[in-house]
């Protein structure tokens, strides 16, 4: 193991200089040195977690709360620094499923034999 | 992105070449060349991918398949060739997971700040 833990932390250097990290970090900072947007991106993030967690446990979620999380959904697109920030997660997303897949590939290949 | 690819292969061959990996493969061909073990195992994955997929789905799921299913992993537990595989693939997640906790460790970071 100590040679593939070596390789993630290197991967995990790359990972952090990257363009696509360092341009999601600073959208974050954007986001966190703005208070009306800190705001705004904190209440969305909270209802995103509230509604996943009852998904997870199989609780009803009602109208009213699909309602809800479609404004505050609405309201962030609109505030430019968060947009920008969701843009850039979306990018960095990309290049870890990217990773994820090329890790993956030798289990892939297994179980399709 | 070059960089980050080149390490990311790098990474997929060391876990290619891991005990961990190794291991699984040996236990998988041996369930493979064994008839009856194959069977069932790939009666336990079928199982296993129709109740997944009724959660996903939020389907309700009945005493009866809840019964069918414990009696399927029994059945495989008692399969020597099989609970070795199913211990191999537990190694390997858990190195897959090592992994995964240390490439997205700038993003926790980032979140936590
Ligand atoms: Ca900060
Ligand atoms: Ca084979």
């Amino acid at each position: 193991m100590a040679n593939l833990h070596d390789v993630a932390h290197e991967l995990e250097k790359n990972l952090r200089e990257s363009e696509e990290y360092q341009g999601l970090k600073e959208a974050y900072e954007a986001v966190m040195a703005d208070d009306a947007s800190k705001k705004m991106f904190d209440n969305f993030r909270e209802t995103q977690i509230q509604l996943q967690q009852k998904q997870m446990q199989g609780e009803d979620i009602s109208e009213e709360e699909v309602e809800k999380a479609r404004k505050t959904v609405e309201l962030v697109q609109q505030n430019e620094k968060i947009s920008k920030l969701m843009e850039k997660e979306q990018h960095l997303n990309n290049v870890i499923n990217d990773i994820s897949r090329i890790i993956t590939k030798p289990l892939e290949e297994l179980y399709a034999e």
